[in-house]
């Protein structure tokens, strides 16, 4: 079993009969949505399941999840799910593949928002990995480009992998991936992009982590909030 | 001459060669266009206009103003517009009945904002005469009215005039009208309102006002950020 795997299980551990689980993308998350269903179908563990993309959601189909619409539901037990970036705050930086707006509405409305990782997810500063991705509406992202140059931020249009054409999000939005080259506090960096029109939502996730699961070396170290 | 027209008149001074001036929506801002069409016409005023709405743009290509598309743009001198709400601080309350979204990205890229009123738009706190306007995207709006309820906000679906169906916003958001029963600051609550994900944009224009002009028995006051 590798640290993903073992994560993902650990995590699943959390699961307990009538929850309502919000499903991560990605690597660990998928082996979190396999343990749901070897529960699942082994101990007769029951809840619902609600993804955070179409690509957990066809996943969590093809393995005969219990799945509900995010519009039918108004809060959530448990979502799990990854992250690009941790503070030691448990400030996140996500968003970069996949659905960055239902991502954080799961993270904002579930009880407890657990986040699996490794240590190379560790960072002191949002961004200094990666830069930080912002969903923006086509008309404004213009406009948008220059509040965040004001903010010291440089910011492109994510492109398709072919370079032939501009990346949309699944809302329709623009993305603009950011760096910033001073080191600027990451929570007034999110209350700042929070405050800019034209922005539908961007990859800073503050104040929403409940816990972290990091693996390492076969062990999961839990850091709650 | 009536005090829309009077403070639209007021308002069009404003206006110098090469600018490029955002158009409002609404009453007085309708008297702003047309001001600044007899002004291109009988002074040879040069500038370029970009509309707020669909409205204002048709307006403004009815009378022959030259009108740039927001996306094309990178800044502007100038938006004129009116507003539902005013606080003491120049606060407002907007977008109620037009497109929040492109408003408030006029608003924050304009070198000067300017507010045409009358005294009853005059408010002590945010909400006292009308709910706050909330876009959001559809599948969200029942995850985002429980974030709105944790800080004690009725959110309630804008329905269509015949109540056969809901209100869509022109970028396809749904719009929650949102009253607060206690008197929650106004400060506070945008940034409450800036941090919920699935919110598109909201009524709430803080820090953007350069100055308000408030029409009043034929004079009008004006009131500089």
């Amino acid at each position: 079993m590798n640290d993903k795997q073992h994560i993902a299980q650990h995590a699943a551990q959390q699961v307990k009969n009538g929850m309502i689980v919000g499903l991560g993308t990605g690597s660990t998350a998928n082996f979190f949505i396999e343990e749901l269903a070897r529960r699942q179908n082994q101990e007769g563990l029951q809840f619902k399941a609600v993804a955070s993309s179409v690509v957990s959601s066809i996943k969590a189909q093809q393995l005969g999840l219990p799945l509900i619409a995010i519009n039918h539901i108004d809060g959530l037990d448990l979502y799990v799910d990854g992250a690009d970036e941790v503070t030691p705050d448990l400030t996140l930086l996500k968003g970069r593949g996949y659905d960055l707006v239902r991502e954080k509405l799961l993270a904002k409305a579930a009880d407890s928002f657990l986040v699996l990782i490794d240590n190379s997810k560790r960072v002191t500063r949002i961004g200094e990995n990666f830069p930080i991705p912002i969903e923006v509406m086509p008309f404004a992202w213009q406009l948008v480009q220059r509040s965040l140059a004001a903010i010291g931020g440089a910011a492109t249009l994510r492109q398709t992998a072919n370079k032939d054409g501009l990346w949309v999000s699944s809302h329709g939005s623009l993305v603009l991936d950011v760096t910033f080259t001073s080191s600027i506090d990451h929570q007034a960096l999110n209350e700042h992009l929070n405050a800019i029109p034209g922005i539908v939502e961007h990859g800073i996730f503050s104040g929403l982590t409940s816990a972290v699961f990091c693996a390492h070396e076969g062990q999961v170290e839990e850091q709650w909030a």
